[in-house]
């Protein structure tokens, strides 16, 4: 039935890791940490991106381009940056190689050393706060609105596909504003398309807050998140949009004339969402079987296999085929034939539940007779006969059928996962069997934040934004809390 | 008049450099040869590679993304490729930085050496090669026709904007074939789709042929290009398109069952154009008083600019600029209105200018009393007055138009710049003189080629492959020449 998928009940992690590999979305490469992804795994990221594109651009945000290589001074410039980043850099100290006579292969040529190192940008707010220095004099070069697609790379220890790779792809926002108000507000404004995005194309529902000092992003005066929780009760951080105020403007020397003619630091922002997204998507919504797309993402969203025994069936049922993909083509439905001869109908069924296709609609020898169809929808594996007249209409029904599934059940399991801790032993309880969200008072102190991490590896997710809680006790040391906090284990 | 842009006909080189910045289009980052694309040049690039990512889907290839990384090691197992890109190579030798307690700022780890250093992709054939090796198991798995938008890294000594930088966009596309005839045929397709590219949107006139042995990409069997000639008489490689022959496969061990059950090594191709195409388009079509662009990759077809004295013409002109701007949107063409009123028309005109957009249109008093609207076409620096009804009919025939005219103007320019040379004496007077494209006789040997590019500075830019021409004898040694050559002096 599987496929060979292990159960997610059985081995959550193994389960992912299977699932990555037999629905074709990725790979780890030769190099330690770095992954390939596929071209049916990229198909999905190519849709992502479209539609986050679409909605920057909309929003005013123009695309542009810096550099890959970060001089090393550069990140010491911001003292929390620096600290943030720099255990997990990869750097170039050199420009040649030449040919080693001994072993017949290159070696790194001594001659050929960079005078000052050079680190590929883990983020790149140094290189491009550098840049804005030159670009921002006056007020009416503000706001500046820029975004950029890259990859980047952090060092990582130990990584999983999509998840925690060395290096990902990614986009990173960078603004700057006249004041406070105006870079707070696009903060927000930002998670506002995180969220959207999140909920109504990837079909996750979303926690919003910020994080605690010890979460924030290096260098951010405050980090806004989005966090989503997955099939195994872990919390998922989907994306942050970060307030700078003049942290990076102070670093770079970057100041501009107001109207009023005065000399003042500009405000800042940053924000990005990355293939870490992938992830949260498969685990999000995926089963046993394999991948679950939300018509919204899927590279296809129906697939049609004709069926048939005889040559003069498969002429009528190939005909058939094409007749309703054109027409659902037409319709702006991104449908696709598998006719290939060299593979049974069984075994397409699987292939196509394994790599997620929303609708799958079989077309037989009764079916020409009868003028029907079998369709079956991915999320629910139901199948039904229904009449072909009309079929775009009830294709098209069902594609926003399954959009709204996908996001009613995620949006059931999130808040069925989420909890309310009065005490610190309910607080371990529920960690240690369900795992989930879980609402607890802290009083605000690095230090309680770290002895629940070390006890129990829960972190804070988030301080909510979207609803205030009322003031309480801290569950760990009893003093006064504002307000209640999420908590989780996160990947 | 030019904004202070250098003139053509003065210095070329300075122009060009100036054209770049004043646009708006690049600029030199802090890392030595590393460029930042600004907004403005970006969404040029992100016009171009829409329209060459559909032809590529078109003609069944798929993206994928590859890692950033190769090891050392891989660049050696093809002895030419290895050869090619061993010079240039920007190396990672650690993966971690650690606080300098005497500087204050940070030193690469000496404990966080990598055990084999890692090249940051010159391109991607041998991690590529090295994936497919597990991908390809049979016929069925062929032909394998994959793409990458990526950045890549060779390490430049003299660099400049677009043309030659350290890190640079492109496109990488490589498949894998089951016979011989396939992969040349993939091959030819890819140099028809840059062609067609290239003319029809670029509106840059090519010349199609084959790189000599000097020329050709390492590791590749045949190296497939389109070259265009720049205003001031260069020649510059556009694309390229290699036939790979089993190099890559046999290096990487590629191998796939046969039809027939026998193990063969697969047959390989790789072809790509980079953000170089920008360079091409700046140096085809522009002039001394700023960037001309086609309206095919014009970021804005039309600016529309109200001119007014008075509070009351303000509002009636600016009503109809939008009235007129939504007409255009509505029927697709990318149309904006500059109604900033920090700036003075004066200025305008030489901002949109200098842009290269292709149309302007202008409203004032006089053309709200008589329903009208004045129109001014970027190519050919002519004005005239216009009735607004229809205005989208005129401003659509108006860009095709301009479409076609400088792709003619381009043409003619070559044709007129592309001589024969029947001696070495005439090369080298036309050579010294006037540039161009020279066509002449070749004995097919390196030394010959080596000794022109010594005396004259020009390289054979291909072996033409769109006419046969006769044979002859060699205009330096008298020897025996199957056909002419095309010889040009090359960015």
């Amino acid at each position: 039935m599987s496929k060979g998928l292990p159960q997610r009940s059985n081995d959550f992690s193994a389960w992912y890791n299977e699932l990555v590999k037999k629905a074709d979305l990725a790979e780890n490469s030769a190099v330690r940490g770095c992954m390939v992804i596929k071209p049916y795994g990229f198909s999905i990221w190519e849709n992502m991106q479209s539609t986050l594109d679409k909605m920057f651009k909309e929003s005013g945000h123009k695309n542009a381009y810096f550099p890959l290589f970060i001089p090393k001074s550069y990140l010491s410039k911001e003292a929390d940056h620096v600290e943030g980043f720099a255990k997990e850099c990869a750097v170039v100290t050199h420009y040649r190689l030449k040919a080693d006579d001994e072993s017949g292969g290159v070696v790194v040529d001594p001659k050929a050393k960079l005078e000052e190192e050079l680190i590929i940008r883990p983020t790149s707010e140094t290189v491009i706060w550098n840049t804005y220095k030159n670009w921002i004099q006056s007020y009416r070069d503000l706001p500046l609105l820029v975004n950029q697609w890259a990859n980047v790379v952090r060092w990582e220890m130990r990584t999983r596909l999509f998840l925690r790779t060395s290096e990902f792809l990614w986009q990173e926002g960078h603004t700057a504003h006249e004041t406070k108000k105006e870079a707070e507000e696009e903060t927000i404004k930002i998670l506002d398309i995180y969220t959207k995005f999140l909920e109504e194309t990837m079909a996750i529902p979303v926690l919003r807050g910020i994080k605690s000092e010890n979460e924030k992003f290096a260098g951010a005066v405050e980090t806004y998140c989005v966090e989503a929780l997955m099939q195994d009760g872990k919390a998922l951080q989907a994306g942050t949009s970060h307030f700078l105020g003049q942290n990076f403007a102070k670093a770079f020397d970057v100041k501009f004339a107001t109207k009023e003619g005065k000399n003042e630091f500009v405000w800042g922002t940053s924000w990005g969402v990355s293939t870490r997204l992938i992830g949260a998507l498969i685990m999000s919504h995926s089963d046993d079987r394999g991948l679950v797309l939300p018509p919204n993402l899927a590279p296809n969203q129906v697939i049609i296999i004709p069926i048939y025994n005889s040559k003069e069936d498969y002429k009528k049922c190939l005909e058939k085929a094409e007749e309703i993909n054109n027409h659902l083509i037409a319709n702006n439905i991104r449908s696709e034939i598998d006719s290939r001869e060299n593979h049974k109908p069984g075994w397409k069924f699987s292939e196509y539940e394994m790599k997620g296709v929303p609708i799958r609609i079989v077309i037989g020898p009764k079916d020409i007779e009868n003028n029907t169809v079998e369709i079956a929808r991915r999320d629910e594996l139901k199948k039904e006969i229904i009449k072909e007249n009309n079929i775009d209409k009830v294709v098209e029904n069902m594609l926003i059928d399954i959009q709204n599934n996908l996001f009613e059940k995620a949006k059931n399991f999130r808040e069925k996962n989420t909890k309310t801790a009065n005490s610190y032993e309910e607080f371990k309880k529920i960690i240690k069997n369900d795992n989930g969200f879980v609402y607890a008072h802290w009083d605000g102190s690095k230090e309680t934040e770290e002895k629940i991490k070390n006890d129990t590896k829960a972190t804070i997710r988030c301080i909510p934004i979207d609803k205030k809680g009322d003031r309480g006790k801290c569950i760990v040391t009893g003093k006064d809390s504002e307000r209640m906090v999420v908590f989780g284990k996160a990947y």
